[in-house]
Formats: structure tokens, C-alpha cells, sequence
């Protein structure tokens, strides 16, 4: 099937669809931001300036019943990290675009007034820029109600809160989940700010009278599809764990090898762990009635998301996970699920990462502005971002601008972006993802806590790195969810299948691990061009210096090593 | 004669004095420390942590009659720019340093517990570290005059203010004048920052009974010095336009031409510049009893400092500099001495860089924080660092961080540090040294202003700037002011008889010159190592495709000539 690139201008306000060049054609998701990123935009650009992209697709498998490959990503230079940016969710919103057609996004330029506010309006046969002062400054929360009154609530909504329209560059751009909520966070790097800069509130996607996008070999396709739905079904971390538990299962798992960041990555086990763990979660959960599994998007058999009523019964957030609980949960030493879900809920609707907002909230705690614990105290640093005060600007900026500010060194944070809530001394795989990989320290751009390897030990750590971080990209180019992954294991073969039944080309797993290879080589090609070397992919030094107190250990994987990542299979 | 190294670890507060390594024989000022940065601190280490180094020390020239040769310099990693640091100022410590016989100071490490300080006492006889919490949190002129009180008058002080305490990385390090006035700054890249972190808030220098540093070949050495005083004598610039007017001369020059930053850089002429000239500023002056003709340290025939009184008549601030006027007064469109004399003092009290907290003034007005023109909004924003909000903490990390805080996309600064008073479109070579000089956007680093050149042509700015890299380079280890250079010009030869005839070892304007080009190579390779390429090299965009309205031009020196300019002799 054909589908087009979607250029929209933001200066002239001119839409031009064309059609995809052919070296594009097996790219989608990272693969092709990467790419297009590197043809299009010039690495020194400003991120928040007119000649910065903002590209907005699915994956290669977007609109394909393949399970769990309906993920959206949203990619450009980053203003947080200045490096290049691809950032992914779940949701309907990818489903949508691919079966309109549309293989991208492409928001260039900025308009010529400050504060002037568009929404892009896609159906079959229409795509317009609308005008919508009347949005401004409105939570996504709200601003979703009011697009699902205008649109439908079928319409799929892409959205930014008040943070990414103050270009806050810890803000995220979320999209809306089958039930029309608008919490599916590609949330790292500052890609809010970036679509704010554009004068972007908002993507409405109408997709009725559209049909998914057709396989080549749909009885092939079918097939795979059936063969990874089954091993999903078998494979007990996704049939149990994910299902009944969601995410928030890895609280124990991390905490009971020194690896739950805790008091500004302080150590890496936090005596309030069992309160804030997968099981206490969804005990939680079930005792108000809420979902302790629940889909993000059609076609998932595994279903980690959950929905967290608060104590009146009515719903609190949705979806609450792991990441969100280590970096606002034990990051800010804090073990109280509601406060937890009240944070989360309030940076979801500003618009915020809670990675890098829970790590700016844990540096802001170590400068002494609050102490650790005080959750009323983290809810209204929150809140300070949506008044748009100084403080609330700093916060809203992540964790390392806030460390900067208040003059903490022992920032978790590469490439000025927070770290996932994986301490690396105690799990350091995920430290040499976090130190090599173009995107800053991201885990899901190469995470190992569940390579069967000792996490403690220096050896082995950036051979497991790189394998995770070839099989993300491939995960993320597809436009599927990693925890596939999960139950997939090595079966590369299997999505190699599906690329070349649905696209009807050859296409092997070992293509599928060099386009992945090719994928990071163009993406450090962009950073080295930004201005990145070297000596910007490492950890902090106090990792290096001062001991975890949970795993006894420091990061000690040796730096020529970091280096020479790229130079093993 | 001999001089030593001193080192103090300011961890173990333990003292060590060592003989001079040979290879350092030749280097003092910017060249040491250039070298010594090189060899002993790691480039990618935290700037505010132990692995920084903070070195103070006169040039090869420093204690000798030499004119205006007492300059001091700091340096070390910079907390502003992350690269390699060099600053050098006026004042007596330069003299009273060489005059103990020593190189260099060293200081290591720093305090386990954060909040200790100490002063170092250095006598002829002796070195202490001696804790001065009493010292805590005053500003400079109160700190000096308590100093000077326990130390006696003719001490000189090197010191600190609450923002190099509170580690602001636009903190400075001042020392005394001949009149024991705390106002000699080595104001940029953040300096003060990293002798607050080492716990330091004080040098004191008691330099009785001891006596210049002898002369390898006395009679020649006075010979030269006699020659170069002649020549300040006889150049117009030196002997009259400095001496009654000091650098604010400058002002109706670069007004002229388009040069002088208004209102965050958006133009180059001021409609108040006359109101803020350096005429004006001598007739106030004179009306008030003030001293419009000035010297900083002894030896200097130039006096191009100056003391201006406030409308009481009691002395208000001294010196009151070109630098200061253009970057608190125009670039923040304001045209009143006393307001900009008044935002100085507090400055200095505080212990910030004028240009640094100008540049960050006039970027919170172009946020709409306060209004442009606004003295009383502007002096509270100064307050406001001391008061140590965030506010303040933020306007005391400089412009570059308080842009990025505030969302001001039109930063006027390269390598996060605000450009000097000398707009890059209007004055293109400055252009040029802003982008490519190690040290970020510095004017001292190769001003060529002066330079019989079309400012605003692309064609000769980077032969321009790379010849004032050079020169500028050779005072800067001789530790002579850069004016001295006004009036010898392009004889480079009286500079080397006088390091020949003092040192006693052969020297060339070949050899300076070779030595300076060398010095720029190693702060280029510490750069390097720290993670900067030539796409940090660059000025911000919208230099290149915003005009000035002033100049009508753009900054349009290509890129290539600019990734070249040390391939050129």
C-alpha cells in the first residue's frame, strides 16, 4: 500500500502531501527519523528555532493487526539533550495515521507571531490547520474533552499541555488510549516544547471509513501474527506478570538488587518499596475497583496498563508505571501510591516527563528546597510549572537544568537528560545504555535489567547493552512494543516475517539487525554533527567514585570499552 | 630568581610549596595555566567538583617595574562554558604574589563538608589556611575592609563574594587596588564558582619586607620599560583618550558603527548613548569630586580606571567601565550613570560578572520579566541574587542559563557565555573571536576594534582576529594590561627584550609569538577533550540571518573560514 509524507508548514500554513521517496520505504518510527532528521535538518540548529522538524509517524507495522505495533513516535533535535530525539507510545493515534495513509508528519517552520495556536485536522479525504486560541494554556485533560465533544470520541488526539506550549523543554507530547484518554506519553527530550515551538496545540485524527492498510501477504501475515499472540499467551511475563502486575512488578525486582533509584540516586533500595510495588499496586486497585489490566491500544493481548482509582473510587490515573513510580515514588523518597498517582495525573496534564520531572523534584529535595518524603511538597513543585513561575519553568525543564540552578552536582542525568529509574551502579548494563546511546539516558533504548547476567559485575554489560539497544531500535522502528520482546526473545525472524509479508520484500532478521545498526550509526552521525564526542557519553563521576550503598558496587565499565561499543557484532 | 609553586589541598588542608618544573619556566598568566590545566585536570571532570583545579598567579612579568605589567590571572575549568578558563584583572595581588616569590597557586580538592571556608595568609614567611566562617556570606567590600582591619592597609585581597559561595557560575574573582578598593575583577566564566566550591573565600597577600624580583640584566630591562613608557606617553590613545575618558570612551565609537549592543543584542546603537558616553561620564565625574583618572596598580602611566561619586558626592563605584555601560546600560536600554553605576557596585559586592548578569538583565527583558529601560526593576533583579532565590540563582548563572529558563531563543552567547559590549554583526571581527576562541564569547580574547578594517565587511575579520588572538594571547602571560599594546603596537620584539633581559634566557617576538600560538593550541585540546567541537565554533543563528538595524548587516563570515583560522599564519 501506498502512503504519503505529510508536510505542513508552520510559517505559511501550507500542507503538501507527497509521496514517500523510495529510500524511505523500510523506515518508520526511529528508523526514519533518524534518517530524515539527518537529510533534513542541520545539527546545530536551534531545537526550538524555524529550521528544527518535528516528525510525528508510526511504524513499519502501524495499522497492521500485528500485537502491540500501533506505538507513535515523534522525533527532532532535542531541546533538552541538543541531540536527536525519537521518543515513542502507545495509543491509538499510530493505528489511526497508518490507516489514513500517511507514513508521516513532517511540522516545519514556526509561525511568525509568538502565542498563535493550531490544531492539524486529519480525516479520509481532509487535512487543515485550524486555528485554536480557544485551547490555550488548557490541560490536556481538558483540551482532549473538548477536541472529543468537537470531533467525535472516536477521533484520535495527539496533544501538548500547558508546558510544551512554554516550550518547557521537559515537556512530552501525549496521545490518547481506546478509552479517549489522553495519557500515551512519547514523553523524553523535550518534544512538547518542540511541537509548542511550532505553534502546535494539537493532532486530531479521523480515521472512520478508512480500513487498516492491506498486507501484501495477508495469509503469511496472519500466521506470524497468530505464532507471536501465542507466545505472548505462553511466555509467563507477559501471560502473568505484565497482565496482572503491569510494569510496576520491576519495584521488587530492581529494589532487591540495589537498583530502585532512591533519594536522588542516592542508593539504590528504598525501605518503602514493598508500598509502592506491583502487588500493593494492584491491591490498590482492586480493593476501589479500578483495572489492574487494561490495553493501551487495539490489538494487545498483554494489557501491563492499569487504572488507578483514587480513595472517592473515581478514577485517579491511568495508566501508573514503573518509571513514574521510581523517579516520583522512592526517587523523592516517597511511598505513598496516591501522592504518587496525584503527581503523576498533574504532570500528565501539564504535559511533563515524570522521569525527568521526578528527577528535578529528587535534585530540588538534595538542594534542600523540600526534604525527601514531602509529597504535598512534590505536588506543588509540580503545580509551580502550570503557574509558569521562575521555579516552575526550572522544574518544568527537567533535572539537569534544576540541579544547574541550584547547584547540586550529583545529577542522574546524561546528555542532560534524567536517568530511568535504573541505578546504574547497581544495574550497570542499563549505565552503558544510558552513557552510549544518541537519545541521553533513556532505558528504553537498551535495557538489560532482564539479560540473565550479573548486574553488579563491569563484565559483559556493553555486549549486553548493545544487543538490547540493536533489538529496541528494531522494536521501535515497527513501531511495536518491546515487551513483544519479551516473548519473542531472539525470534528476529518472526518480525522480519511480518515486515516482508505485510511490505512484500525480502526482508531477514539480519536486515532487520542492520537497519537497526544503520539506525544508531545515522543517529551519533547527527550528534557528532551537533556537537557531541566522546566525552559526552558518560556517566556523571560521582557514579564512578562513590559506592551504591544497596549493591556495593561504583560504575567501573571501563571507558574504552564505552567507546568501542559500535566496533563489536 | 627562583619561585615556587605553592599547592593547597584543600581537602586534606595540607600546604606544599615546589620548585618550579622547568618546562614552566617560560609560561605565566593565560600560558601557565593553559598548560597546567592540561597536564593535571581531567577535561571531562565536574567543574564545580575535586577533580577541578583553581590556579591563581601572576604573569612572567608580574613583581617587575615593567608598566602596568602586574596583571593577575585565574583559571581552571569553567563551570559556565565547561571549557578551559582563563581571566585576568587589574589590581596589586599580581605584584604581591611574584613579590613572595611565587609562580603560581594551586589549589586541589575540596572541603569534605560543604560550608567550610577559609582564607589563605601568605606572608614572606609563611602560608596558612585559617577558617573563616565570619566571613560567611559578606560581600566584598565589607569582607575587604574587615580583612584589612585584621591584615593592615597595604595587604592586598584576593576574594570572593556570596555568589562564588553559592557557586553561581557568573561568579567572579575580585582582588584589591591601590587603594584597597575590592573591585579588580577576573569577572568571567564563572571562576568565583569554582573558589567558592573549594571552600576558599580569601587570599590574603602581606608582602612587607620583601622586594621585586631581581632582573637576570637589570639595566636593559629598565631601558625597554623606560622606551615603552615613552611610547604610552606619546600615543594619543594611552596618554589622553584612556586617561580622561577610560574605556568608556569606547561608547560613541561603537555607537557609531553599530556596534553597541541595545536591548539583547536586537540593535547596535543606543538612542541614550550619549547620555551614557564616556564624555558624559567625565563631566559627571568632575562635577561630583570623582577621579577621572585612575590606576589600578602601580607602575601603570595609563589610568584609564576612574572613581565616580554619586550624587551625595561619597564615592559610588570604582572603576566604572565600557563593558559595564554596554552591557547594563544599552543592552538593557538604560541610559542613567548613577542606575548603571549603582547595578556595578552591587555587582561587585556580590561578586558577579557585569557582562554575564547584563547579558542575563537583557534577556529577561526581552522575556517580558521587567521592561527594557526598567533601572529599578533591574537593580532589584541583581538583589535578587543575593537574597539567593531561585530567581536570583538563576540571573546568577548568567545570561545563557537565564535564556534558557526564561525561553529567550535570541541569546547573545557563544559556549554559554555572553558576548562582551561589541555587537558581532556590527563589529564582525569580534564576531570572529566570540566564535572561535577557546574561552567563549570574550572581548579580550582578540579585540579588534581598533583594527583599520571595515567592521562590517565579511572579507579579513578572521586574519583580523586570529592576529588579536595571538597578541592578546602574549600580554596575557606576560600579565601586562592589553593596553600597553595600544601604544608599542605591532613591536612584539620590546615585549621579548624585556622577558629576555629578565629572565635571562633568549627570547624573540618569534618565540612569543610561538608560544602564544601554542598556548591556544593546548586550550583548543582541553576543550577537545571536554567535548567541544567546531559546532560549538559558532555564533547563535539568528547573528547570521536577523539584520542589525543599526550596521544593516548580517553576521556572514563563512564557516569555513572560521573551522580554519589556525591553519593561517
Amino acid at each position: 500500500m501506498d502512503t504519503d509524507i505529510l508536510r505542513v508548514d508552520m510559517q505559511s500554513l501550507r500542507l503538501k502531501r507527497e509521496m514517500t521517496n523510495e529510500a524511505y520505504r523500510m523506515l518508520g518510527g526511529r528508523s526514519f527519523i533518524a534518517r530524515a532528521l539527518l537529510n533534513e535538518v542541520r545539527a546545530d540548529s536551534h531545537p526550538l528555532g524555524r529550521h528544527n522538524k518535528l516528525i510525528i509517524l508510526p511504524g513499519i507495522l502501524g495499522g497492521t493487526p500485528a500485537p502491540c505495533a500501533g506505538r507513535l513516535s515523534a522525533g527532532g533535535k532535542s531541546p533538552l539533550t541538543g541531540g536527536i530525539k525519537e521518543s515513542n507510545a502507545g495509543g491509538v493515534a499510530g493505528h489511526k495515521l497508518a490507516r489514513l495513509g500517511i507514513k508521516a508528519l513532517i511540522f516545519e517552520g514556526k509561525p511568525r507571531q509568538q502565542g498563535e495556536l493550531y490544531l492539524l485536522l486529519l480525516t479520509r479525504d481532509s487535512q487543515e490547520l485550524i486555528p485554536c486560541p480557544e485551547l490555550k494554556g488548557l490541560g490536556v485533560y481538558e483540551a482532549a474533552e473538548r477536541l472529543h465533544e468537537r470531533y467525535g470520541k472516536k477521533a484520535g488526539i495527539i496533544l501538548i499541555g500547558p508546558a510544551g506550549e512554554m516550550q518547557l523543554t521537559a515537556a512530552g507530547i501525549t496521545n490518547t488510549d481506546m478509552d479517549g484518554e489522553p495519557s500515551r506519553y512519547c514523553g523524553r527530550g523535550g518534544l512538547g516544547a518542540v511541537m509548542g515551538s511550532k505553534g502546535l496545540k494539537a493532532i486530531v485524527i479521523d480515521d472512520s471509513g478508512t480500513r487498516a492498510p492491506g498486507s501484501h501477504d495477508k495469509k503469511r501475515f496472519n500466521e506470524i501474527v497468530m505464532e507471536i499472540v501465542r507466545l505472548i499467551r505462553e511466555t509467563p511475563q507477559t501471560a502473568v506478570v505484565y497482565r496482572n502486575y503491569g510494569t510496576a512488578a520491576l519495584v521488587s525486582t530492581t529494589n532487591a538488587i540495589g537498583g530502585l533509584p532512591t533519594r536522588n540516586f542516592s542508593t539504590g533500595s528504598f525501605e518503602g518499596a514493598e508500598r509502592i510495588s506491583g502487588e500493593a499496586l494492584r491491591n490498590l486497585i482492586l480493593e476501589r475497583g479500578g483495572l489492574a489490566t487494561h490495553s493501551c491500544m487495539p490489538g494487545c493481548p498483554i494489557g501491563c496498563s492499569n487504572l488507578l482509582p483514587g480513595k472517592d473510587g473515581k478514577k485517579l490515573v491511568s495508566p501508573l508505571e514503573y518509571e513514574t513510580i521510581g523517579l516520583l515514588g522512592s526517587n523523592c523518597g516517597i511511598d505513598d501510591l496516591d501522592a504518587i498517582g496525584e503527581m503523576n495525573w498533574l504532570c500528565n496534564d501539564l504535559g511533563v516527563d515524570t522521569i525527568d520531572v521526578g528527577g528535578a523534584i529528587g535534585v530540588a529535595m538534595e538542594a534542600g528546597l523540600i526534604q525527601f518524603g514531602d509529597s504535598r511538597g512534590a505536588i506543588n513543585l509540580i503545580k509551580e510549572i502550570g503557574r509558569g513561575t521562575v521555579l516552575g519553568r526550572v522544574i518544568g525543564h527537567g533535572g539537569a537544568l534544576t540541579a544547574r540552578v541550584l547547584g547540586v552536582m550529583r545529577v542522574p542525568a546524561v546528555k542532560s537528560q534524567i536517568m530511568a529509574a535504573y541505578e546504574p551502579r547497581g544495574i550497570k548494563g542499563l549505565g552503558v545504555t544510558y552513557a552510549t546511546s544518541a537519545m541521553g539516558a533513556d532505558h528504553t533504548a537498551g535495557n538489560t535489567v532482564r539479560v540473565d547476567i550479573d548486574h553488579h559485575k563491569a563484565e559483559g554489560q556493553v555486549r549486553a547493552s548493545r544487543n538490547a539497544q540493536l533489538t529496541a531500535t528494531i522494536y521501535d522502528s515497527l513501531g511495536m512494543c518491546l515487551f513483544v520482546g519479551t516473548a519473542v526473545k531472539g525470534r528476529i525472524d518472526l518480525l522480519a516475517d511480518l515486515v516482508s509479508s505485510h511490505l512484500g520484500v525480502p526482508c531477514s532478521a539480519d536486515d532487520l539487525l542492520a537497519l537497526s545498526r544503520e539506525t544508531i550509526m545515522v543517529e551519533r552521525e547527527f550528534n557528532r554533527r551537533a556537537g557531541f564526542t566522546k566525552a559526552h557519553d558518560r556517566l556523571p563521576e560521582h557514579f564512578s567514585e562513590e559506592v551504591n550503598p544497596a549493591s556495593g558496587t561504583v560504575f567501573d565499565v571501563p571507558e574504552e570499552e564505552l567507546d568501542r561499543i559500535w566496533d563489536g557484532e
